[in-house]
Parts: C-alpha cells; sequence; structure tokens
C-alpha cells in the first residue's frame, strides 16, 4: 500500500521532538546524558511510592483499577485544589479544574481547543520545545519575545501585539513560563508580570501560565503565579507531578474558567477517556500523607548541588566565548558555544564520538534563529557524570571551532 | 473574556460522550449501571496487582517511573508481540507496534494522522461510539454498514465502496471489529472476514481491526483476526488491557504497517510524550508471571453468568415487541424496545425515577437513525442487580409504551 497518499494534512505538519529523539541515547550506559528534563532517578522516592501504591490498590482498587470520570477523581481534585492555594491560586471548585495525562496533553488539548491556521500566538523565546511541537499541527504563526534576567520583554510584546491587531489577525493567547523558564532558567519579575497582565487586560488576551518548576528554586526570586493575579479570568494555570513526584505517573492539570476547561475535557474524552485512576490515587496519596511536602527541600539540596557542580564545570572547562545563564530553578542551565559553533550539526558528533547528549538550542526558537545555545540538564546525571560531560562537551566544541 | 470566540474549528466538531454522560451515574450508589463497558470492579485480581506493582517499583522504578520512549517500554513491546503471537498475528518487530494510553488514544491519534475533512470512512452500524466522537472532529463522512449475525455484510460495504469511487471520493479506511462487535454482540464469521480482506485488496483500501473482546467469548466463534490473514500488510490491528487486566492502567497497543505506526508515534510525542511506565511494567508483569492467563478463564466464566442472567431476566420481563442479540461474547446486549419508544427520550427518566441507567442505541448509529435501541452492559452490575435493573427498564418502557 502506498501509505504516505493516505496520511492527513494535519500529520504533515507534525514535527519529531529533538528532545525524544536524544532521549533514545539517555538510557545507554556508556552516554551521558544532558538531554531531557528527568529527574534524578536515584532520588525518586521509590519505597514510599512502592508502599503508597500498594495500599491505594488494596483501598482504593474498585475505583483506581476502573475508569475515571475524564475530569479526573475527586480525591485528585480536592488535592490539587489544596495544593495551589498553598501557592496563592484560588479556583472556585472542581469545575475549574481537570487533571491531564501529563502537562505535555494539556499543551496538545489546548492546541486543539484553541487553533486554527494563521492564528497569532506569542511565546518566550526560547520556549518549550515540546509546546512549539504541540502547537505546531494547527499551523498556527508563532512569535517569540525575547527575554532578559528579568523574563519576557513585555515592552517588546505590545509591540508585537499592536502591530498584529494593526494588520487584523487573530491573537489565540499568549504562552509563558514565569517562573525558572524551560530553556533559559531565568524568572520574571513582579514588575513584568503586572506588566504582562495590565497588557493582557488591556488588549482582551488569553495567557496559558506552565508552571512545572516553580518547586525547585535555588535563588529567592519572585514566584507569584500570574494565576494568583488574575482578577478577570484571562489566566490558565497548567502544572505537573512528573518534576515533583515522578514523570512515569503522567499526571498534571490545568485549572482555568470552567467554559474552557470543559472544552479541554471534551477534547481528552475522545483523547484517553481519563488520566490513569492509579497514578491519580498514588498522587493524592503523595499529597495527602505528607511524601511531597518531605520530598521536595530534599530533592531542590541535590538538585542545586548539581546545578553548581555544573555551573564550576562550564567555568573550567568552555572554551573562551561561551557563556551561559545561571538559572534560578529548575533542572537546566541555558548555555551558547562561541559565535559561529553550529549546536545542531556536531550533536551526533558529540553523541557517537565523545559520547555526551545535549539539546539544540535552535529547536527552542519558534524562527530556529539561534544555532548555537544549547540546553544542558543537570538533574539527571550525577555529580561525576556532570563533569566528565562538561569536560567532552568543550572538546567537541574546541575541535568545532579548529 | 468572551471565551466562545476564541475556539478552533475543531472544537465546534468535538462531541460529548454518552457514554461518558452515563458514567457519572455508574457510581452512585443507588443506581443500577448497565452504562459503560466497566470490567467487574470485585473481581479485579488486586491482591496479585497490589503484590506486582510494589515489586516493579522497587525493581525496575527506575525506569518505570521515568520518561519511557514514546513508542513504549520494551519489557511490554516484547510481551505484547509473544501475546499476539499466540492468537496468529505475527509482526516483524517492534518497529511494527506502539503502545497506546488505551486504546481510545489510538483510535484518536488514528484519526488525527488519516483524516481530513469529507474524507469517506467505512464502519458498522452500529459500532462503538467512541470511535464515531473520535473521528467526528475531523469531520470526515462516516458510512455505516449493516450487521447480520454473521458481521458486517460485506456485500453491501462492496456496493459503497463502488459508489464511491465513482462519485470520486477519497476512502479512508474501514473500521472494524470483527469478534465480539461493540455494541451489537455479533462476531464475523470466516467467510465475510475472507470476503472483507478480498475487498481491501480489490479496492486498495486500509482496515483498522479493533479487538478488545476476543479473550471475552462465551460461544465457539470465529476469532481469527484479520490482521493475521493479511499478507498485504493493510490491517492495523489494535486491542487494549482494560477489559483484561484493568482499565484503570490505561494500557492499549497498535500494530502494523511501521510507515503508520511511526506517523502515530509521532503524533503521540506531542499528545502525552509516552504511556506510564509504571502501568507498562505492571501490564508487562501481569502477562510474564502468568497472571492474565490465569485470572482470564475465571472472569469470563463469570462474565457468562452474568449475560445468560441478563438474558434470562430480559426474557421474564421485556414487554411484547422487544428483541436482542445473544452476544457471542464481549461485555454487552443490545437491545430493542418496541418500535415507537425512543430510548434516548426515556433515558433520563429512567436514571431519575427507576436509576437504572444504560446507553440509547442512536448513539451507535452514523446517521443516528434508530430511536429504540440501547446498549446494555451486563459485566459490570452484580448479578442481583442485572434482574432488578432489567425489572426497572422494562417498566420505564413499559409506561412509556402507554
Amino acid at each position: 500500500m502506498n501509505y504516505e497518499k493516505l496520511f492527513s494534512k494535519t500529520a504533515g505538519h507534525m514535527r519529531p521532538s529533538e528532545i525524544r529523539r536524544l532521549l533514545r541515547w539517555a538510557t545507554q550506559k556508556d552516554i551521558i546524558s544532558f538531554g531531557g528534563g528527568i529527574p534524578d532517578p536515584k532520588n525518586i522516592p521509590k519505597e514510599d511510592l512502592a508502599e503508597i501504591t500498594k495500599r491505594v490498590i488494596l483501598e482504593y482498587g474498585e475505583e483506581a483499577l476502573i475508569y475515571g470520570p475524564t475530569r479526573g477523581n475527586n480525591i485528585l481534585l480536592e488535592e490539587v485544589i489544596k495544593f495551589m492555594g498553598k501557592n496563592g491560586i484560588k479556583v472556585k471548585g472542581v469545575e475549574e479544574l481537570v487533571i491531564l495525562t501529563g502537562s505535555q496533553q494539556g499543551l496538545d488539548l489546548w492546541a486543539r481547543v484553541l487553533l486554527n491556521p494563521g492564528d497569532i500566538v506569542f511565546v518566550e523565546a526560547p520556549t518549550y520545545l515540546a509546546a512549539l511541537n504541540a502547537f505546531a499541527p494547527y499551523q498556527p504563526n508563532i512569535i517569540g519575545i525575547p527575554l532578559d534576567d528579568n523574563g519576557m520583554k513585555t515592552d517588546i510584546l505590545e509591540e508585537k501585539i499592536k502591530e498584529n491587531i494593526r494588520r487584523k489577525r487573530k491573537i489565540k493567547f499568549i504562552y509563558t513560563i514565569p517562573t525558572c523558564q524551560n530553556p533559559s532558567g531565568y524568572s520574571m519579575s513582579l514588575d513584568r508580570r503586572k506588566h504582562l497582565m495590565e497588557i493582557a487586560s488591556k488588549y482582551d488576551l488569553l495567557i496559558l501560565e506552565d508552571d512545572p518548576y516553580s518547586y525547585f528554586l535555588y535563588e529567592k526570586v519572585e514566584t507569584t503565579p500570574l494565576k494568583a493575579m488574575d482578577n478577570e479570568d484571562r489566566v490558565v494555570f497548567m502544572s505537573t507531578f512528573s518534576k515533583m513526584i515522578a514523570p512515569g505517573l503522567r499526571v498534571g492539570w490545568m485549572a482555568g474558567n470552567e467554559k474552557i476547561i470543559e472544552k479541554i475535557i471534551l477534547a481528552k474524552e475522545v483523547a484517553d477517556l481519563c488520566t490513569s485512576p492509579l497514578s491519580q490515587y498514588i498522587a493524592a496519596e503523595a499529597l495527602k500523607t505528607g511524601l511531597l511536602e518531605k520530598h521536595l527541600p530534599r530533592i531542590r539540596e541535590i538538585y542545586r548541588e548539581k546545578r553548581d557542580v555544573m555551573m564550576s564545570s562550564l567555568e573550567t572547562y568552555m572554551p573562551n566565548g561561551s557563556k551561559w545563564v545561571k538559572p534560578v530553578g529548575g533542572m537546566f542551565i541555558f548555555a551558547w558555544a562561541p559565535e559561529g559553533v553550529d549546536t545542531e550539526l556536531i550533536a551526533q558528533k558529540a553523541i557517537e564520538k565523545y559520547k555526551v547528549a545535549y539539546v539544540p538550542g535552535r529547536s527552542f526558537y519558534p524562527d530556529k534563529s539561534v544555532r548555537n545555545a544549547m540546553r544542558l540538564n543537570f538533574t539527571y546525571p550525577s555529580k561525576e557524570q556532570i563533569v566528565e560531560g562538561v569536560r567532552r562537551l568543550s572538546q567537541v566544541i574546541k575541535e568545532e571551532m579548529r
């Protein structure tokens, strides 16, 4: 059969993820991987999770092992409401909430429910590449707004908004990761947050706030979620337990105006009926029993140390002309090789010859304009691997410069 | 904000599922639910699954609790290949396989990868309503082919194919549940299976074979999968562990030509990155340890008895002019109230006044033409509930007939 002629137009706009391609290397023993945003597997609370899970199946098996409501199981919905409350986010009730099969599903359903070809979407540049890939099949016009160490440059955002209104283009939403931005490592200042909210109000715009990392802070920075500053119901908030507990559960959530959440639920119904109730019960119990509260500070310290090891390794090994951001939190250091080095071109050699993997920075820019950047994850590798990996990385770059 | 004006065209074509709406009632204690296709919660092997899960987390936690490959974890991919092999299905290797977050995800990704507006899709009429809902957002032209007790009437299928070729319409695929068809309870005879494969070959068509129920057979019927008869690589096979082990795991799979599977994986990458590795390891261990082999014959006997209880209750209580199919397997009895009774109109009264829930038959027909049918699930309720529920159901119908 000629399958090619059967594929849909949508399929033609799907892009493979650079991260997923590199993750294949992550599990190979001799490769040091700075690729994915993977928690330290040695420090996932396995024993606690094993006990919780066994108990959940024995006690709640009749609900946890069958289909659940598409919105999510009540036990987790209620825990998430409490959890967000501690962070200043109030919702009217479960009607403003949906549990997701990882926050990736949120990005996908969001795009499906909102995007028509040609719609304008604003994102930070660089931004989370899996968000770009989730939006791409719907063929929006994605506009990147530059960042500095106070986060998204909201004055430039406003200019671009005005320009697009003038050109009568349909603006659909602003996608932002205000706290510990992925991949840049910056956080949005309070002034910028306020400005962003003013702009959204002035031009009547919707904001998708993605917040996977605000529980992994290594510096004192602003963390008030935009959703907590939102008096006009124009922010939809999204987070995940992937980084906080374990990505293997595939549990995230989205909170916002019930009209949008209802549409997301409608889309989720055909996407997978419901998120694994077993995973939901495990996450709920991790919250209820205080496991998360106990686990987070411990893992934060481990990650802070790993970040510092990576910082000093970069200092030691990287050639002149390189630079990098000291991330205030999260899981990544965003770095630039000296001008002229194409990190995408040398990625394959880095893996094959030097046995070190990273994500080329280009994929994080909607216009793919930056060629010498790279995203380096410091949570998955051990400290020894970080030192050795950065050493190898610097060798690849130096070899390329010659 | 005016959210309505922001929603995409795709969102406008999403339909809420009748089953999901009714499932909300399933867990209310005083309602007897014949709604969803839910395994008997009293007979899910909780103790075994609790043990397996605890062991999986302790032994394989470093893989089971982090992200896995989008295609699926090797441990499960290999078990699924063996499992399909016992049923006569051979694949070249893991490249022809993808693990799904429930088979619902398969339907969704399949639609996304294949359908453009106006494309022709052939299905059985009636067919699985969640498949219709998964296809709907992509606005295909869905054509229902009637069934008899030998399954899909393939002569009518061929006529309709010819007609659509004559009208130069783009035929994308045939969707079929050949064994223990949902909702009808019929199975396709060997002759019809052969005829279907001949037709597919003659007109160069793709088939999606959905097989969730062939391990729940109560009569001796043909079960050779179409995929096992497929010499031309035109059948894509789909199944799930939801009915065999537990729907709460959300694990299904799809097998077929690697070009299609690759596209499905590309779509899955943005949909949810990967199916919960924890769930995958649990399913793999349920296969490896023989739990499934031990569990299936036991549960089959329980379901057979429940089917028979429902059959005899229908015999006892239903008014003259009603009819129903004796299902050869699966989880449902498809029944018709006497002509003139609209099962969709009385569904709400059935729930509120008589405390019994079912799925109106209309939703299972692509053209919504049949108004007096209903799908009754017999695996979830207890035997006592089945008797009492059918009694109540007959009362609603009799009241409506007066």
